[in-house]
């Protein structure tokens, strides 16, 4: 079992557990000899790792393996970096105590993906709405396989495993909380939204089953999950029959759900529905980036600088 | 009792009810011919009228009184307008049936301005912090009589009697859910700064006590309600004896609730209760904003553009 | 045949001829008595005009109506007036002399639309690529129709019956040239983008056979024509059975050719065709403005401010 | 003869062949040792090496060199860099074989300054307007040495040997097109303000006669080629005696054809070939660089975020 | 001698004096009546008037007139207005009353323009260096005439008779002590960089002998006095043999004075003197405005918005 | 005595004279051998230094000491770099030559404090206002400890040992005569607010008796210096009986002293003498930068890039 993460490490400290190949390559350095240069890390981050000697073996590592490693951890241009002494495969098959938790290695939403699906569907079987229901239920029914596992981003917020389903959950939750307060909105309507938001993100960005992604895909780039999402709602409307207003309407929540337009919405929200879902998405988003950064903070310290939070750094209370 | 209100109002109908003057002047036509130019409101709106032949009681007429009025809707303009045949001061010492609910006449926040008051020193008990108790109680007790009809804004969003108590009230009910979703929100700290921060729009805003507006005071247009509530806040923390961390902190939020520096805060949220805090301020204006343009839109339409949306006209579902 | 137009029209000139409606409505003066208040237009602008005794049948005009007056130019704040003797009603079915070439009374793009239709059509029909070829194909068939009168915009440029013809067969005869200079483009790429990139104006807008628009449609409003070109070629692609990177391409092309975020174009041009359109859109729009604001212009003076033209006021030369 | 490029440069691969050297120096590594740190270059590109074994000669080698190496292609960073064992100065006056075609090894226009030159002076020779044709002429004769060689740019879009030239050729010829397409443009006017308006970059920039910037001069970066070129206009019309208007107008070409105030001009055209003008301009100033960035792009792939192009990365069709 | 000044006008008050015509027109009103429309003023304000009856002799008034009126003050839209009842031109050759100080009918700076141009042109001969003084004292002698009263702007900021000397001169006393506190400023560079940086509104702007502009020179408008200022300098140097380095960093000072370029300076200061020059120039201008805006507010009240001072409303101490 | 000094180090030179350590560690190179990483300054600059064997007495090095250097000046990157052979602390009180003057180490204003300090009591002390009076004497006598060794900021302008002194009195000077120049300012206000200004910044900086700032305050980081000088006006006023009015008017001139909001100041200047208190204080700070950056320039020449003057090359004329 792992007992030391990237989180825990500190100079000088002696380190001999698992870690996850981020990326690893064998430079040569500044007198010519070869060295292996690799990022190490696990659900708590990052670092990199220089070895000095580099062995046949060495060779053969390659991104996402599991290796054991013995080594020391060093400062360098005031970043942690570790002089590793030896690296090997884990060899689960073989040995016992190589059996992992793949938990440990990826950054995972903190809930049960299996909860999390299942409260997005109840929520949208609950809608009084034959065609909101319709059109959530398909889509949640067609995208259960990588929904399951896709990330909300490929970097910044909920770029993690899981990390759509626990930021649509999230924005259901709160969604349920305004409309008892503006009785005025419709509960379908908002909540359709907010399922089908980022739906498209499955298609933009191109993710491994462990939450990681590799970038974007050719659609992606060319047109963007906005315009994807909308041409989705079209195309699932004329399936399922859905009429006019509400197609177009779902449509234009999914495109004004970014708001201003250098954010990738054309259109600002013309309904008080679309205005919603947009404060939903980004307050869940801020929420997500201000919790990671006080992860790693003292009390009345201040975070890094965070550059999905406008370069601010960020306060944690001593209390 | 009044019957016909502003809203009701159709070119070629005949009036006769009660209305508050706006405001009122003798003016010069254009052959040289004194008439009186009046703008009459109840808590629908406003309508200019126009009466041809002055009278001496009519050089009495002045802001704020309710009169009766005899007289023929027309439009001018595309606009409608008031054609008067005659106006008179409602005499309710004198004339049983001149009575009135002033409820008719000036917009009103929905809600019994005790009920939310209460419902404000309620959350205010609940708090577990001492300190952010006994500040927001101080400032509740000490502003009681201004808070029961103080609109929250000189126009555009709950500039109406009682407005400011709405709106806290509704910031603080969506703000319970954020810290039931958000468990690593300080609940005290978020709403105390709820309550708090609009406070200070009691001495920025000059304010009747029908909820409108006659402007800003001195000290509000060169300082404006969130420097001073930054004041406010060290003022009260020096009487209870808070110390440092808690009073800074609760004055950033005051001091960064606007977000942007064009919009008067000069610092941006620094941790996540004041980000919060934030989007629930502009969430509910938003609301307030959309709820009012689609009051007098026809289901399937749009509404007029609305300034303080951005020029938006917003769409009104035909369900 | 109408002789006098609203261009020739000089201060204390006399008018009798023919024009058409553009609003009117019967209005109350300042004194109680009702007027006359009628905007009548033809191809070359517009102009305001008084009718200071109201007969019965001036209270059955309304818009788009042919009317003949007999009237005397005013000016009023610095602008042109008509003060209205007589107006009736053009009556085509008795009157011989009544008989008018509608062409006068709209503006209109200079070519005949048969003409920039068969140009278009052509062009598309020497595609070597049989998608592109098929798709534009699909699309002039389709809504030949509506081609034949629909201006390329609600107001400002090519706001005219046949404009958006027009502004098409421009940017084709520019974009052939800009294919021999540049030789790397693909012709058929950028000129079926060309033909494709404005198609779904015919459905943005609201337009009469006369090309004048009365607004935007619903879908118009709440998704825009940019968006809507990406549905439809989604579709089309489709049904003609489009591979994936044409048609994304194609999509492309359309989503990216307003260039900037705040103009409609959540991306921007990430090949070279796409980037081209965008130059050949532009520029035959400015350079529609310009043709129009020096059409009024003086030799050796500068026209009034354009707003489309970012309040410039355009010289034209002396020469 | 050259035989191996940068461009074709790939990992381990083994080089012996000419470059030209862009930067050079004896370097200290971390260990105290001298190495040589040098950049080499071809028409193609760019690339760093190291020799780690300093001899006396390496101390002699210096900017613009051409070089003859034996080297190895490894990657640091992530970037190609050569380990190089031996390098000399070529000795094309005793060694035959180090004779070389420098067209090889410095970038350049496609096409050949004379014939360029002459495109342009013919399109000058044909204007009708004795004015435009004589200053054209004049400013064509009087910097025609300079003219051969300058880029058009110190870096970016035709930063090459006669890229001046060629951009000024390829908007002459996209010029004409668009006098075809707008009939009322001024040809001789256009055309001339599309040869005068760089012309002053002869003077703004430093450049050797390889086409190769060092920078700006004082008076460019005081002043700029814009201003320079309004003042260089001013000089010639006096000494040409051409009339206030046209010397007014061409003028304005020059100061507006960078169309923004950020990018240099402090007026927006404010005719129609001005406004011209600009498009070209910028239109061949966008297809450069997009050719530029698709050189080294695979079919289906996209490039690197080109930082003139607003960090856009290019897509090149498969097809 | 006049007596009562448009800044003395109260509602109600009979006015008997002499005014100067700004504007004038026989306009025909609602009835179809003509009626006289003319704005008066003098060194105080301006104020619209009526006439109702039109006499034969009201034809003949025009711009610039200056005319004896007896009137009544009104109010019409809460602005006054004068109800005119005889107005007629003044004849100071027939009647020695009507003999007027222009002083009191144009708006003028406050001091002499001898004295001005005296204090300038010594500073100028001040110069320690012969090429600062040369061009300065040419530059002065030559526009002699025209300083003597043109304003330094066609509207805001020292539109008035002299304003140009005004703004110079204030400018050049506090440069002078910019100097001592800096000391490693050039004293000359930075008061000759203040004489010439305006100097070509001279001929940007059209202005009479009253100081009061009609608009804008056909350069002034296609170049503007910035550009045109830095061809002055260059063809001043030329003739006064003024070498290099001076005249580019007196052109660049010139070009440089706005500071930004959406104000038509496309450079920034790139030198001290330059950056100064900036700072004396926007400071003065400041405080004219200012100084106007205070003019007419009363003690503990705010102006009206400023439109130069970003709508800002300026308030005027108690004390 | 120190002899040599940062900026006289030249490449390939010996040195041999005292320094002050800037920031030290031991570092692993890429061999693994450790090595003593340093940067040592003086009140010239700062230069990084490499000592390739560490001694034990290396490792005792910290920050702020002052060190006796043996090294040789070589380049690395374009940049210059020692090599250092020997580094010992100075021991001041055994060795009679290491006994040093601080002044030489740390950047200080070149005018001594003391009698800074007194100028700007001596103008307060002149102020005819007892108010302002009071309040400026109270705020400079309460803080002269700090104010006799603080710098105006943490970097950029006058981060200088007796900065904020420097700043103060300069802008004070420039005050006086501006108040002579526009006579309606009224001069006690205007350097009032000079003083005053920026008085928070000494609790706004962390900085030690060197003048130089290790960062930022928890206050100064939530509020900023701006807003805590409302509040200590604010407290101080209360103590000295202050009027509302002059304490509100000195609370907005520091509130606006930035002028835009995205700087800080959520209000603009609202009278005069807070517009010039502004331009006071840009002024001073942008001559503070462009003296810095011409220190190092040839005459002729151009200086570096300067973050603070928007990225500008500073040009330092020839004469």
């Amino acid at each position: 079992m792992k007992e030391v993460f990237v989180s825990d490490l500190k100079k000088d400290k002696e380190v001999i557990d698992f870690f996850m190949i981020k990326s690893v390559s064998v430079k040569t350095g500044s007198t010519g000899k070869p060295y292996l240069d690799v990022v190490l890390g696990d659900r708590t981050g990052e670092i990199n790792g220089k070895k000095w000697d580099v062995g046949a073996s060495d060779h053969l590592l390659k991104e996402k393996d599991i290796v054991k490693i013995i080594a020391t951890v060093n400062e360098f241009n005031s970043q942690l970096q570790l002089k590793i002494q030896r690296i090997r495969k884990a060899l689960p098959e073989t040995i016992p105590d190589d059996v992992m938790d793949m938990g440990d290695f990826v950054k995972a939403a903190p809930e049960d993906p299996d909860e999390m699906y299942n409260y997005i569907m109840d929520t949208c079987l609950s809608f009084e709405d034959d065609d909101y229901r319709a059109l959530c239920r398909k889509a949640l029914e067609d995208n259960k396989e990588k929904l399951m596992y896709y990330p909300a981003a490929s970097k910044n917020h909920h770029a993690e495993l899981g990390g759509l389903l626990y930021h649509t959950k999230r924005m259901l939750m709160n969604g349920e909380r305004v409309c008892e307060v503006y009785k005025n909105l419709s509960r379908d309507l908002l909540l359709a939204g907010v399922i089908m938001h980022d739906m498209q993100k499955l298609f933009e960005i191109d993710a491994d089953t462990d939450g990681m992604s590799s970038g974007y895909s050719f659609e992606g780039q060319l047109l963007g999950h906005i315009v994807m999402g909308v041409k989705y709602v079209d195309e699932l409307s004329l399936k399922l029959n859905i009429g006019t207003e509400k197609r177009i309407m779902m449509e234009h929540m999914i495109l004004s759900h970014h708001y201003e337009p250098e954010y990738g919405s054309p259109k600002k929200p013309l309904f008080p529905e679309a205005e919603v879902l947009h404060y939903l998405d980004i307050l869940d988003a801020r929420m997500y980036d201000m919790e990671e950064a006080l992860k790693n903070t003292e009390p009345g310290g201040f975070s890094d600088r965070v550059w999905t939070l406008d370069n601010r750094r960020i306060y944690k209370s001593e209390g």
